[in-house]
């Protein structure tokens, strides 16, 4: 974190917002009588996400297609209602989280959408991770009714989603940015502000698709030191001194034995799952595709991932493509 | 490199061996009277390589197939001699310096190769870049005449070799590593032990094989965020400070604009050269070959490099992937 | 065609029309009044279409965005008019050839769109290569409104539309199928049933991905044998007798010389060019995307023919891909 | 057949011989005193290899590895020796049929290689596929000894050996072709004269890598189209009356119930096994990569059938790659 604080100085011109930066969440409590926010889809990531919303004392308006995932909330004294539209109606800021690109539409554009009955001046915050050009058409859609509409997508799994420590990546108006971090800023620990709508997603999608791409290729050039007889610890040693180091061989690194605490050292449960990560790289390729952008790894992992997904890994974390590409040949 | 001395502690049982660690210059020359050094190979690496062991005291006995390239040293009052058989005739330690795999045969088993006249006892150290199989096949003839055989590729560049900073990837018995680290270490910062005969070309190729997927990588995701409206300076910054981290985002970036001092901030003049790394990559498609390993990244890679010395881009830094992949299609 | 008449035999179940088999155009014309049947999209494919329907005596509705291509056909008698939803107004029989997915939804679905005038029971054929999930989402609009709507792609290029050889792969409702043949058989000589909406496009866009596919590993692999000192005759010839052989091998082999009458003997000019080839990839990069199926040659070559839109190719004929490979690496 | 035939007409300046142009099996017979010639590699394919020329009725000198495999040959009544070296000395034509390179180099130059004792103006065939690099490196060898050798690897497996039906590529001097059709003529319906020596390897690996990436490339249409609705016997007609025909679509379709009597109808038993697919590939791979040639989907090809080797597929046919591809994705 210090090195990305130092990367990030005055002078480098990036909306940038760490909580080191922020009041502590003791003030925000402080503030008496906050307006409700709607929060659609409490799902894995939203569920953590919301309660972290009522730890910093808003109140909620709550509605999942599941009504099972509201029930805690409920409980809890939150409302809960039963469309999009309603939490439209009760609230003039809304985040919503959602699975796909079609749950966004839906959640939106749907026959009980939140266009349906969104006030004007309502903040609209999209933290599904979705095609951008969706992001786009929401966003054209909001505007005509006159409220505003934000992406901002999270890196960081459940577990920065329960401590607060999610990072979010945001594309929407730049003047609507700081009404935007109060509420992000409940929820992870660093708000980065990416430009025009869109360029939230585009910035997670191209993050994630350069981490697919090197995660296989450090699972490769580990696979086939370890066959050419190298110590896999010394191994990675030596490519974190020089310049093959990447995140995923210096953090993360794929290999069982060679770092603790990762999910290579615990059979690959947790971390980041590779139906996730096929899902992701599936909104790259489409990006890729409508902007003419060659991709030549970016596409190969993706269908390597993909693969993965149909051999049995799709719940195991993205790391384990090293255990996928040791399997040995037998006769 | 603090960063890298940390990972490298005692506890490591790394072999290692760092200039910071060593005596100064000064004591080397100190030092009496040493014993020649043999040197073959006197091209754009050898000749610097073989200058820093001239400043530590070392005298030479010297062979190039091109005996232009000996008149340097000639001038100094380095002995010249006529073929790698001499070398060894007048030297028991020598160290290569050759372009490829074919290269390396001739000076060790060819009509006046060194295994003509070697002597006992003497230590040969290869520092070419080759096929590990190669230098596996080396160390048995060498071993079959009384001598030892050390394979000892580098990473760094000319510049790196003009000011010894070179790193050694070595590979061979432990117990002659000592000697080896006396002459490497005039012409490097780093000398690492990476096991068995040809780990020290392997390491360097798994390393190599690792950049050059990082790299395109990073050129793709750098362009495909451009064509989806990020700046990318900013687009770098994320992922610096996110998963996608990688020596080719944050030390070297391809885009020109992001980073001062780099290739692509030079329009890819100097750094390393494509044509070098598509080398790298054959070697290493070759090592994946015959150990069956499967290298989906790896080869793609390596097909990538290959075309990009097809279309003019040969001579041109390795980070020229991303202008190679950032032309625009045109009707 | 004798070949595939017999693979076609009664006994295979498949709903097929060979020009063969019908009545002669002579005995169309004889039909005294026919009702007009509207087109739209009178590009370098449509123009030569709707002349056919006219040499069968049908009398046309026409538009398209750009009125320009129009004036031919007004000049000639046929009534133009000024949106899809006129032509829906005035036929009952409409058939689109569009560039792309966008252009298909906005003729059908937009503002003045085939959907704000269509009338019960008319036939609605989309002859444009789009994206089979937009086909479906076409169909149940039109279904909606009580009319009928077919995808029927084509292969076959520009020639093969002026002298009335197209093929037609058709997706829809199979008792609607003869309706739609009445019209396609002026048009084409092979009008082929695939299945329910959809499977014509997705038959158009598996054909397209596999000759892609084997044009560049035909074009790969006459390279290689090449450069290992094979004469390029002999090697098609070896290759076309053997299990490599391919449509791509023997009768539009992409390496000049080899053949007379194919692009590859004029320079690449002519035939189907790179970027549509780039197009109809893309189509099916989606469809393996949304449906999970995992395309690792597929996705790279249509990373390929992308590449080589960016580089000069784009109006070169597919085939082309050989002379990209080919370029030398120069030093 | 015939189609091949009418390919190779007389204008075609193609050296090329079949059994239908040469005389009857019985004239052969009758020919009183045959020379005998060597055999070296009794294995799976060099067993009904030898039978066959012991049909025409050459005494055969016979020698393997492994004592067992000619023992049939012994109790037949056959010469067996103790080393490639002492086959030399008692034959003047000798048939190699080795597995790999290494034994290829072994069987001619090592410590009892047939160069030990070969005779002048001997005639050695090797009918193993191996890297056409090492062909030219005995062929070299060979030569200084006073003897020809030629390169004759064969396509058509196990049955094809048996019937006497493979295919011979041949690369050596052409003045030497006729003595070595005599032989060949006797294991194969096809002799096909490639070139200088190394061009019959250079034919076959050629072949094998454009058939690796068409049936690769029709498993994955083959599959997208199943998934977007078609029935896989009606993709398969309409690919093979289309531009994506090929081999592997029409003649030894992947997808089980689209064709009888081909590995795919059989649980892909038989066949050509995926372990050798990924040998052949292997040695596309290094010849390209020593040629400098790019082969984008060659290398490809090649690791999806080095990891189908790794995940249980190696002794299934290589058609069987559709299956690896049809795993449904499971959460």
């Amino acid at each position: 974190m210090a090195a990305s604080l130092r990367l990030l100085g005055a002078a480098s011109g990036l909306r940038y917002w760490s909580r080191r930066l922020r009041p502590a969440a003791g003030s925000f409590a402080a503030v008496a009588s906050k307006t409700p926010v709607g929060f659609i889809g409490l799902g894995n990531m939203g569920n953590p996400m919301a309660k972290n919303l009522m730890k910093h004392g808003y109140p909620l308006i709550i509605y999942d297609v599941f009504p099972d995932a509201c029930k805690e909330f409920q409980d809890a004294g939150e409302q809960v209602v039963s469309s999009p539209a309603d939490v439209a109606e009760k609230a003039d800021r809304i985040i919503t989280m959602l699975p796909t690109s079609i749950n966004a539409i839906e959640a939106y554009s749907g026959a009980n959408g939140i266009l349906k009955k969104v006030k004007k001046g309502s903040l609209l915050i999209d933290s599904s991770t979705i095609d951008p050009a969706v992001s786009k058409e929401l966003a054209k859609e909001v505007e005509k009714m006159g409220a505003v509409f934000m992406d901002a997508p999270v890196s960081g799994g459940v577990g920065a989603a329960r401590s607060g420590n999610l990072t979010f990546m945001v594309g929407g108006v730049e003047d609507e940015f700081a009404a935007a971090q109060e509420l992000l800023g409940c929820m992870g620990s660093n708000v980065v502000y990416c430009g025009a709508v869109g360029t939230g997603q585009a910035a997670k999608i191209c993050n994630n698709m350069l981490l697919a791409i090197s995660m296989i290729g450090t699972a490769e050039a580990m696979n086939l030191g370890i066959r050419l007889g190298l110590d896999p610890k010394l191994l990675a040693k030596i490519l974190n001194m020089s310049s093959g180091r990447c995140w995923s061989s210096d953090t993360y690194n794929p290999v069982p034995g060679v770092m603790d605490g990762v999910p290579s050292a615990n059979n690959y449960q947790g971390g980041f799952g590779t139906t996730l990560m096929a899902k992701d790289l599936g909104l790259a390729q489409d990006s890729a595709t409508s902007t003419k952008s060659p991709i030549l790894l970016g596409s190969l992992a993706h269908q390597i991932y993909r693969m993965m997904c149909a051999k049995g890994y799709s719940k195991k974390d993205f790391s384990s493509v090293f255990q996928f590409l040791r399997e040995e040949e037998t006769f």
